[in-house]
């Protein structure tokens, strides 16, 4: 790649390429001041133009850029030069975050067993431990299957030596012993042949299972937990892989485990006779599930589906892992979004919102019923667990349950305001709207697919394969409103704003909207796209 | 794992084992306020009790604890509302970081060719982009390769239809093709044959280079690299593997590479008779390499053994990734401590110091050579690339070349200091003290191996398998000193302070490792442990 420059004369050496793209959609813009739920821009007379932020940090800033009271705490924090560098120390602050974490998700869940935490810093760091973790235990318990495989094969050896059990025909005939050996000399060569074979079964690599659509990170092996083909294919050989359910399909589940279960053969003894029976091994490392997929178009798992995972992974004994990275931290009026759908995780992830819009942290928790104490030993981050996010997260937490979950309820009634002003616009523009999805502050409309709209401009706006991002960067540039399409599903704009989001701002965006449909009806993928083209 | 509780009453859900583990070493002291090269502990009777901190953040605070310009910094950018979360717009400090950065590595390095910036939180994350940009690059290799593979086919097959090229009786004999067959079928027979070979072997999983006793991380993918087999092998399933090449040993180099090399098939056409040669494709994704092994017990590479590393990188095209989370930002007088070496990184990670104590932030740089521009569509972090994290790494870098270097001077200048007393104990107590390691603020002790002490309670010690971080206890519970083993090499005393170390700190040390190999003289276990068992 050739280097660029930017105006003030420095090189571009960070990601020249993605801003090239952001400025052909109209938005590569400067945003120098956040608060609220607005972001503003410096217009060239040197003045704040304010844009209203329905993408939020992609989730992060359901309290607002820059809350005060997190401001304050984020000071204070600093005034008193709290450490945040104090790793293999007590971490009182980490301790009281996990009892707060776990006090809501108990109300949520009706429960009381513990959820023990990790902590990390990003959303995806938290899913690698996640993932982690239950390959520990996977691991842990193949050794325990192990342990009790080898116990059979030497009980069994004890009872055929002693006489009390023989190798009946049926089994030599099975695997092939000769009918001369003795029972002893038998059962040595049954075990022979089938203590190597039920090794190379258990040395397979795990599988994980996952959603069509879902999104969990794009770290070295999150990345291939998330569905998009083109975020995940490139990097396909570094780590294990993840087998796809197409989303609201028991069946597609039921299939997958047919063709991919893993079986050992252990030794029984029964009526004096030696046996092997088949015994399944835990192939599948962990179930993924978004309770609202954000990247891959706001789409919402059905209490129906929910239940159908939960019984599919009990009988399988595989994790559930519950990503709440987007979903959670209050975005839909409570603080998992999953936990209305009756859905519950042997593991849960929260990051984004839980840092408060400044701090970088995340959390992994896991029901005392899987947790491995080991853990701690061999898992850690220079980073993590520090005091100024954990205290900043607990803030977050205080301002989430205040007043008697203000926050929760505002996210309710904000979000249905918000899908008033879509369902409105989507009703009014049936053509172009093709439907309108989500919970609370985590809303989706999607657009129909123009790539065979009657006209050119707008057939060739469809074909650049960024759509959204063109629609995004008219929003912007006509309306100053700031949103973009779900990474994973082009066609479909995101809603993720604050809960101090204002009727104004919702005002502007019905506005917006409809001015978007009115060109996208009217065929004027120039206007779309026109102005943007030059300012790139 | 059954819940405890603190002595407040809180169910203790943070990490429980870890937390008493450290009790049992004497560890699990509470910091509350940081400043310079000082936490401190509150005593019981309210007062202050100062600990002169070696243990530094793992080396996150070169600078020291809470820099009075860094924390304006980041006073500043709150006051400001400066935004946090502006996803996908431009991001004018991250270009001014990358550029600075490439200001200072070319000057270390004597280069001008470009570093490209991709920004991430952690150094693990920063490990996870490095690799996968690699592993992008060598899919992309291998992609031409295979286009190339099928041209020749391609050409081949004319050229025999043409009755240009026939096909020799020597090669039809090596690959079993009849000799009755005409050129052109025993060239398809031969394509027929040699086309799902190659195939094959271009789909194995990729391998990385990596030295024993290297750390790189504890994410999915980072924890193969990382040599340590307990943090490493419950996850083996996960990831893509590693070879650990040897410190210092270019033969296992060479062996590792016979071994683990791939060749495909390549058709030519030379002197009117068909050929397949034998062609390397790169099965090596990247070899990581510190520069100063941090985590590994502080062992310095060698000019030499960096050299060769470097020559058989270029002989089989092999990426170099170098990892200076520990060792950069100054801390042994450069900003690379690998620029010294002579080593020319392809990669460059960089993290705990760039954040300056504050924030959580890291940078892999990627030269121009090696660049794709299509990584930036890929690859993305909610939290990355934001300007709280780049403004204050822009401060960072503006103090360290402040003053034409004086941050740097320091750190040559105080890790002498530092080196001097460690010298000096070891000198006195060689029968305790193997061996002092590292450059500038980054240094490790090394103690005899004590497991065959002729105390018994010396050998007990040793037999926890926590034999430094007992040591580590004794020093903060009689000396204030923190500091900590390196994880993966318990009998290492780590010291990487910040440049704020005072000469009264260089003391307190002195006096506290004198202590300490007095202790261990006299066999004397039960004091290193004893009042810590209890406090436990």
């Amino acid at each position: 790649m050739e280097t660029t420059h930017s105006e003030s004369g420095t090189p571009e050496l960070a990601e020249p390429h993605l801003r090239q793209l952001l400025g052909a959609a109209g938005l590569a813009v400067e945003y120098v001041r956040a608060e609220g739920n607005t972001l503003y821009l410096r217009g060239d007379d040197g003045e704040e133009i304010p844009v209203a932020d329905f993408a939020g940090g992609y989730g992060s800033v359901l309290l607002g850029h820059h809350h005060p009271d997190i401001v304050r705490c984020a000071r204070e924090l600093l005034d008193a030069g709290t450490p945040v560098h104090a790793q293999f120390s007590r971490h009182p602050y980490a301790n009281r975050l996990a009892a707060e974490l776990n006090q809501i998700v108990h109300r949520e869940l009706g429960t009381d067993e513990p959820y023990f935490a990790i902590f990390a810093n990003t959303g995806a760091e938290a899913v690698e431990a996640a993932v982690k973790h239950a390959e520990m235990d996977r691991v842990m318990r193949l050794a325990d299957l192990r342990g009790e495989l080898a116990a059979a094969v030497e009980s069994t050896r004890r009872a055929v030596d002693a006489g009390d059990a023989v190798v009946p025909e049926r089994l030599r005939a099975r695997f092939g012993i000769m009918g001369t050996l003795d029972d002893a000399a038998a059962f040595r060569e049954l075990a022979a042949h089938i203590e190597p074979l039920n090794g190379a079964r258990l040395d397979r690599r795990p599988l994980f299972l996952a959603l069509e659509g879902g999104f969990h990170g794009k770290l070295g092996l999150s990345v291939q937990l998330t569905h998009n083909e083109s975020y995940r294919a490139p990097f396909r050989g570094l780590a294990a892989q993840a087998r796809f359910v197409p989303r609201e399909s028991p069946e597609a589940l039921r299939e997958i485990h047919e063709r991919e279960r893993g079986v050992v053969l252990a030794f029984t003894v029964s009526g004096g006779q030696v046996d092997v029976v088949e015994r399944e091994f835990p192939v599948f490392c962990a179930f993924l599930v978004e309770p609202i997929q954000g990247e891959g178009g706001v789409h919402v798992l059905s209490p129906e589906f929910a239940g159908e995972i939960q019984r599919f992974c009990a009988e399988i004994d595989c994790p559930i892992v519950v990503d709440e990275i987007q979903s959670g931290m209050g975005r839909t009026g409570t603080l998992l979004a999953s936990s209305p759908l009756g859905l519950r995780g042997d593991y849960y992830t929260l990051a984004k919102t839980l840092g408060g819009g400044i701090a970088k942290t995340s959390a992994m928790l896991v029901r005392q019923a899987r947790y491995r104490p080991e853990f701690e030993i061999v898992h850690s981050s220079t980073f993590a667990k520090d005091s100024f996010s954990c205290v900043i997260a607990l803030k977050v937490l205080e301002l989430l349950e205040a007043d008697d979950g203000a926050v929760y309820r505002t996210a309710r009634e904000r979000g249905a305001a918000l899908r008033a002003v879509l369902d409105g616009v989507r009703a009014d523009f049936p053509e172009q709207v093709r439907e309108i999805r989500g919970e609370g502050l985590m809303l989706g409309m999607e657009f129909h697919d123009q790539s065979g709209a009657a006209s050119a401009s707008v057939r060739e706006l469809a074909a650049t394969g960024l759509f959204g991002y063109f629609l995004a960067g008219h929003l912007l540039r006509e309306h100053r409103v700031r949103t973009f399409p779900t990474a994973s599903a082009l066609n479909t704009l995101r809603f993720e704003p604050s809960v101090r989001l204002t009727d104004a701002e919702l005002a502007l965006l019905d506005d917006g909207l409809r001015d978007l449909c009115r060109a996208l009806a009217a065929g004027d993928g120039e206007r779309l796209v026109g102005r943007a083209a030059v300012a790139g």
